[in-house]
């Protein structure tokens, strides 16, 4: 003890000789941090939602004169008029008297609700078994989980343009690259499949097909589809197909998913309730796993199971309500609504088509119609969101932008609210286009003099 | 352009000589990729659970003689002997009926279930407003967000040891560095301050603060907590609160929030309605921003707003019923599942602290109790994996080791199995534990031979 203390004290004095000699200021050791600097992280200031970026800037007072009119949300829920069908609600009231949907599922959702799910989207020749289904918090995460599973920081992923933003900021924020690749409004927004394979590179870890399309409404044809896959297959490329708006398609077009076309492309097909079954508050959304040719493996499915143990998938509830809602909702339900989407779409349609300076493309499904604005016509207006702005503020009509779709100089209509506000909406937007529209020959005329 | 055309033609010239020369196979140019290999992400590979991967590597064989017993699971609700409360469900069920819950809520919430949860916990010493709460996927995604908010990878945060696992399998798999801190079992696991205090550096991003805790049911006085704040205060470390088990505490003694205790130091508390209300699968937790001191200011608010927006919130419908459930809950309730909990406790404490061997610590609120293994007196196992391990396969129990919870040599009971399984589940624990017990002395007697 005594030798100890002995040591000890000699350390001391050494110590302190040493801290003199550097001249160390001694409350510097004491704290490392002497103020408060609490900054938020690198990730969350790279999570960039061009939508918000792009609506908070605008300057949106609308003319007090006029009710507003807002076509810019994809909730198909805000005007009452396409309200979820009973048996879906029905289903969540005996999920809860049922007592059994309180605990936790399993994070990638119970066995059963993913046997549901299976069924329900299973084909002869694209089988599925609970085991490929993942239920996940919305289709946002599972576009989140694919993304995640599938790239790592450095990598590209491929993305439609215009295209749903959240692909991007989800990537962005991971540290992925994005490239764009044009769908072309003249082929009712066909991919150009040229410049999409020339944006392949050996960094690319997915390829993103959104069908039918937010914002399009396009919906691919089979043939189409086939050329898309061809790409994938020849670069060996896997990809994500986001098909939420699957089975949202006029009568008359065919909406066919892209997992049965192939068996040598692996693909993740994410979807959920939000936009078929008109619940998006739910947060109910699920990945298929279709990977027949065995690319995926088993890799890529225990890394999904283990993304999905950090936030432990959606409410139970919803999930014990899986198997009412997709096997027992009349299909009377989901033609009442396409019918409407259509009667709507074709409204909207012919009404901005003879508008001068506008070209609306005819959607064959989803609830969108992209609108083209010959912006040398609109002299008053430098741009798509100069032109939506004003239309707020003269008309009180809101329609977004599409640079919020990296796609400028033309619009998207939301096309579910009520069919009178749709044909107010295109009066409005008919008046405005006509006070603001220069034909051109006249505008070369004025500057050649 | 003459002499644009001779340049390229003897370039090509050059080139083609250059590739012969090289003997690279043309086919390889047309395509970067020649077979498929889609492997998992760095991220997803990072994502590591301990619970799993230590359950998964144990071989749980039950005795078949003998039922089951899992006291592993931290689900209230598996056994049905605590159901939630008649307010919750019916809440709920109005929620659907209203019809008004469907459509998509703000990424953090809607305003009004934001200021429900606000009231509920909002203090004179520590008022909250619906602008300080975000609203999330269980209280998984609070701790989520707000580890991704205030940490960037190569950034450290402070961690109980033992302690739930969560926060490690999230740090990890962002490349945030895990440092775990002491709890003191001699002390009811109280926080070794000294240590804590130790582990702080230039990196050190937040302390994360479990209490009540899991896995060790323990409740920190206010005297203790001001000290804790101390450390972060000295230290200018933010804190996440993680008071999911919040007023789950036995008669006697009291919870309290750590946020009321200090204006200065900035504090994220993640809660829910998980464990108090005994609905973990409905996946709705929340985030409380306490900053009374403006030191997250304006851009800690905004970042976790944008990282909502990833997945956007939790669902809806119990968004809706987030009021009633709150505000019309009666007391006895809360008190009903409290007590059983301390009955519960009580009689495993008193049972397996007379158990040779064994050292369990008595809890003072959650659901969980630790117990120490005096490993020395049990040479059949190696370890508290393979001590539990034996335990179901010779007597159908199964009790997570603490290694789950960095903590080896220690097993929790979960205690919100029913009394009689309780009971019955000691008497197995202490039947194993004298078949397998060797007194000291005599090992070492033996081992003098
Ligand atoms: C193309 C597309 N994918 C995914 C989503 C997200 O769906 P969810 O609300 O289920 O997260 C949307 C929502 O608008 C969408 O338009
Ligand atoms: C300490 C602690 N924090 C957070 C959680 C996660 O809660 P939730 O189910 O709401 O995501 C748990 C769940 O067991 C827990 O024990």
């Amino acid at each position: 003890m005594l030798d100890n203390i002995k040591i000890l004290h000699g350390n001391g004095v050494h110590h302190v000789s040493v801290r003199t000699h550097v001249n160390v200021d001694p409350a510097k050791l004491k704290s490392l941090r002497q103020r408060w600097s609490v900054k938020p992280s690198e990730m969350s200031k790279k999570t960039l939602n061009p939508i918000r970026a792009i609506v908070d800037g605008m300057k949106l007072t609308p003319n007090p004169e006029k009710p507003m009119i807002a076509l810019s949300i994809g909730d198909p829920t805000v005007f009452g008029n396409l309200p979820t069908d009973d048996t879906v609600l029905q289903a969540m009231k005996e999920a809860i008297d049922s007592h059994k949907y309180n605990g936790y599922a399993p994070s990638v959702g119970y066995q059963k609700s993913r046997e549901v799910v299976a069924d329900f989207y299973s084909c002869p020749e694209a089988p599925l078994d609970g085991k490929d289904v993942i239920l996940t918090s919305g289709c946002s995460q599972a576009i989140e989980l694919a993304i995640s599973v599938l790239c790592n920081p450095g990598d590209n992923i491929l993305v439609p343009r215009p295209g749903f933003s959240l692909y991007k900021t989800l990537a962005v924020s991971m540290g992925i690259q994005v490239k764009h690749y044009n769908l072309l409004p003249e082929k009712s927004w066909e991919i150009d499949l040229q410049h999409l394979e020339s944006l392949i590179d050996d960094k690319t870890a997915c390829l993103i097909v959104n069908n039918p399309s937010n914002p399009c409404g396009s919906v691919f044809s089979r043939e189409h589809l086939h050329k898309i896959l061809s790409v994938a297959s020849r670069n060996c490329i896997p990809i994500l197909a986001d098909e939420i708006y699957g089975d949202m398609v006029f009568p008359g077009c065919d909406f066919q998913p892209l997992a049965p076309l192939s068996s040598d492309v692996p693909i993740l097909s994410c979807g959920g309730l939000a936009k078929r079954w008109l619940v998006p508050g739910w947060r109910m959304g699920w990945i298929l796993i279709h990977d027949r040719n065995d690319i995926f493996g088993t890799a890529i499915r225990e890394g999904l199971v283990k993304l999905s143990q950090r936030i432990l998938g959606p409410c139970t509830v919803v999930q014990g309500a899986l198997e009412s809602i997709l096997n027992d909702t009349p299909p009377e339900f989901y033609q009442g609504t396409i019918s409407f989407l259509k009667s709507n779409s074709e409204i909207c349609y012919s009404e901005l088509s003879t508008v001068p300076g506008l070209n609306p493309v005819m959607p064959s499904g989803a609830m969108y119609i992209m609108v083209g604005i010959e912006m040398e016509h609109f002299p008053d207006f430098q741009n798509d969101v100069e032109f939506t702005e004003r239309l707020v503020t003269e008309q009180s009509v809101f329609c977004l932008p599409a640079t919020a779709f990296e796609y400028p100089n033309f619009f998207r209509i939301v096309v579910t609210v009520p069919e009178e506000m749709m044909i107010e909406a295109c009066i409005r937007i008919r008046e405005f286009c006509a006070r603001h529209y220069r034909p051109r020959s006249q505008d070369s005329h004025e500057l050649d003099q």
